[in-house]
């Protein structure tokens, strides 16, 4: 089968045939329908995942897959089979432990993951999935392949919003900071999933733009165009007429964001910080936050109930995935990673193999 | 009627006779039983609050208050009377908003307070409370004097345990830092309220020995004494048998308690920063807190069902507060605020009356 | 001014001139715009709540209020005054005790109520509000005859949508039972506030066809007409894809209800009984309820915060009320209450003084 | 292997030997050191669980098993070990719904169970259990024999209690409606895991009597002898001091006993029906529920994370398991299950195999 495979880290990744994988005990073979070029993959090719997960070569990367069970294992129960339509969950958890027995496996350790560490992924014609326990199965989606968006920028955007969701009452305000593959996702999960008004932001005039084209936003939501305002936080205030907000969802998540916004919650708002934007952030301003009681929350992709309730979601045409993804081939994915490192790529780059 | 006044930042209190007030609208009036000294007011006397609370002279201080009602208001319903033994809330709230509306009355602005900003306190005879939402009844209290740490210390301890209890699960382990007045409180009560294993640390040994004196500790239950073991970090790993923590819930609040004790985090574990320690912690550890979606929370004082439930925990003798006050003359205030502010103070001191 | 007098149960109201009321100390008096009428009216008016509230004579009746103030008491602060338009809070709370602390008035005794007990409500053109805390002030409505509408049925629907909320995830079904004046904000609010799959069903063809015009419902969501269908369990479950439901809000809540649908539950179900239908219900399953941990729950109009949250959502155009609202005169009334007694009213029938 | 083996409803178990099985695949064999006989036994034994599971014949029952790893199947990972000391699940899951995938393997249909359909359990010197993730491995307890009844009796008491915990607050009452094998275990954990006071009572003084001796009640916690007082619900009340009750956790669950409790609860009150001690109970009180928001709960077994917190706070001995078994040999099992079903039996009688 081809794969797309990285030997090295920072080299061009090498489309090449490598012996199509068999199913055996409980393991899945997906034949790949959609596979989402995401910020991490450009990580991971340039080796700044290093020290997170084992180096393994070589690898065909590729984390965030949509496609259709071509094989199973003699172990998998009989309602997993050849032709259903599926998402994969690509953090892969070897233990039994209290994050598992509740279907966190993003968070007992995240050594391996397929297309990151220790297992091939979807940037090739089939992928192997060690356990069946990490597929979603999806039924009457609109376009199997963009759905691959779903299965890691989605979910993650979904796990943050979920979090939000805990914490808003419907007239709370939720901020949702940059616009991109994830943003995306996430300011129209806010609208969807709670009743609070919701402003968006970016520093880029088309993402803003799509985004107000994307999102079913309603009376009440604002979207920002930070590089056309001289004050964003006063920008934020007027949109909110003066109430501070309940929780930032920041998928930015550097210094300068979190330092911006932080100082906008409202007496136990949260901050909650998506993806590995960067290493570190601001100091904690510890009198601010005791005075409101303040609260800072993460996100690390979501987990396997979060994706199957996000894949519900999609098939009742509630998230628009099928606008997001610009489709290519996989003879095109280091030019792919290449314009996604260079902030030049839109919404989500998808690979499919029509 | 005797009172300790403030009249300028920094200066002694003065004790002087004063205009005993009355009771009328929805006030009653508080004769002082007991009146504790606490470390927000060296900050309060040494004007380091001042960009906090609107300064305020002359001001009785003095925010942790037990006494019995003298005199009520004609707008006070009548079960509150003359006679009952009551706990003062002191952060009272000037406004009737989302915050006011749950009894989060710490959390609607804080620029009002009984001894603390615009409201005498209770280092005087009397203490007028401008609302009798502020008083807390209590019943068959051992030591109604020493109860006064409980309206303070006592109930910012509850609250922060009680967001450590929505976090752990009974095989966890909670990790208190710092066993002073406050500290002391959140030992005992994360033993009393959660099934999860409790490590406590100080840099001073008598700290240590007298929380092991005073909390009802349990088999599983450690308390280390920094100041006798190399690297405290391993120590509390020794103590957990290499068990992460679930939550840390940090007293201390300053940038090197946090470094040391945040990395000992398990996944979904929460750093809870209690009070005012410092205005800046370390900087943000993104991509540490990301992988392991860690949260960060604050607490400020409690709510008045935070105060009701600690008194009713009191008044079971669930808590010890009883061998925790060190009682002291109004005369005696200043020695006291100095000792205070030098850190040799025992537990709690507490103005008394008789 | 001009009112309508209950003097004694079962008499037709009497429209009179009585002398309009004063506002002094907390209390507002309010000039009413819209004064629903609600089913609980006709109970109170036949007498069938005399057990549950004290019986009150001569008094005015209406409890589902919205209007403009008029006038002020000396301690109500300058952020409540005339001209701001309100919605009124019925459920007036005499002491401050743990629910009134938490906003949850309703549950504090329900002794008095305005328009139902100690106090006179809204079928009158000005109304007397005894503390401006039952007071939510609303902005930007379109339409404040019909908003009335929002503070009995609209508030009671938005509890009962959170509680389902609280236990659902985004890809359970939840069943709206019932689609009159109180359900048909339920079957919105469901589709607004959560990301489950609705099922609404009534027995009346007319309510089915008005509520496909009023709410917005989406692909999966399904409406039953359960009067042109041979068994309904068994279309509920044809529309799930035979999905069990993982909760039902039953607006109708008698024995025959809660018998047909809480064997649709799946394991962790919750029953939501709204409103005073029926005085009992069947007898408790116990073996069905424990063997799939099924839970019943109840809901009683709502917390002031519920109140204000869904007058948020209103003013933001996401709660179609203004649809909702048939508007009759205060000499009406009398009919108005027959006509709903006899189970042929619209949606809301609504008292406006224009 | 030597065990105890269901021929036929209604008959005695016989005492057989039957051939010792084999660990392979994701499979474990226990070698079993306790197993306790629990009440479902008797409804089992009898034929009356026919309709709810299905009649396995022969049957090794017994479903509350500690024991000792034996042997593992090839794909048991390493941490699973012989020699290991585990308590045993029995609510096998066959699927991985989203019941399963959150641990809550009793909800996922409960068509299998160790001991009670489809798989042997440990009335017998092994027994196998299908999956390694039913084992909850176990270190320290004092009593490894008498810790079988945490494996039933004591996770379901654990599900009841963190049910009620997550409604009351600390100055609120809990009433725990029989102190039997499971009650006593309730009593216990209500007092541990929450700050509320409780009330227990039962209709047998020597009930009362031992669960006084055995469980550590404080100041405020009542006991009260059904048998001995007139009106037990004025009993409750005196106890209280007049306060109603925000929980009651019925493990008696018949007609009888929620019909007298169920009027004593507050506002917000949670009635928790443990177990399967009657079909049916009094007609659903819809009028009192609803104008007290009360709300009907049910318990069944529990999660494998709580089994997996109950076993660590027996570890640290704050459950007390061991004055509670009464330890019999293999050859009396069946006078066991008479004495059981004539009422007779002690706390917990459990097989053992010394």
């Amino acid at each position: 089968m081809r794969a797309a495979v990285l030997h090295n880290y920072g080299e061009p990744l090498r489309i090449e045939d490598i012996p199509k994988p068999r199913a055996s005990g409980t393991s899945v073979l997906v034949r790949v329908v959609g596979s989402g070029v995401c910020h991490s993959d450009v990580h991971l090719w340039r080796g700044e995942l290093g020290t997170l997960v084992p180096p393994t070569f070589p690898l065909v990367m590729g984390h965030e897959v949509s496609g259709v069970v071509e094989e199973v294992g003699e172990l998998v129960p009989p309602d997993i089979e050849p032709g259903m339509e599926v998402l994969v969950y690509w953090a892969y958890c070897e233990r039994d432990d209290k994050y598992a027995q509740r279907g966190l496996y993003q968070l007992c350790g995240l050594r391996a993951g397929g297309g990151i560490a220790l297992y091939n992924g979807g940037f090739a014609e089939y992928m192997l999935v060690p356990h069946y326990r990490y597929l979603v199965p999806v039924k009457g989606l609109r376009d199997l392949e963009a759905a691959a968006a779903l299965a890691d920028a989605g979910v993650t955007a979904y796990r943050a919003v979920r979090k939000a969701a805990e914490e808003v009452e419907d007239d709370d305000y939720i901020l949702i900071v940059g616009l991109g593959g994830t943003g995306i996702f996430g300011l129209q999960l806010a609208r969807l999933l709670t009743g609070a008004k919701i402003i968006g932001v970016d520093v880029r005039r088309d993402k803003v733009e799509a985004a107000s084209r994307i999102a079913r936003l309603r009376k009440g939501d604002v979207l920002i165009d930070a590089s056309s305002v001289p004050d964003v936080r006063r920008a934020v205030m007027e949109a909110t007429g003066g109430q501070t907000l309940r929780a930032v969802i920041d998928f930015v998540g550097v210094e300068r964001t979190i330092e911006t916004y932080i100082d906008l919650l409202s007496p136990l708002g949260v901050y909650i910080i998506v993806g590995l934007g960067s290493e570190y952030g601001p100091r904690i301003p510890i009198h601010k936050m005791v005075l409101n009681e303040l609260s800072i929350k993460t996100v690390l992709y979501g987990s396997i109930r979060d994706l199957a309730n996000l894949a519900d979601l999609a098939s009742r045409d509630l998230v628009n995935y099928w606008d997001i993804a610009a489709k290519i081939r996989l003879d095109d994915i280091n030019e792919a990673l290449e314009k996604l490192a260079r902030g030049e790529a839109p919404y989500r780059q998808v690979v499919i193999f029509r």
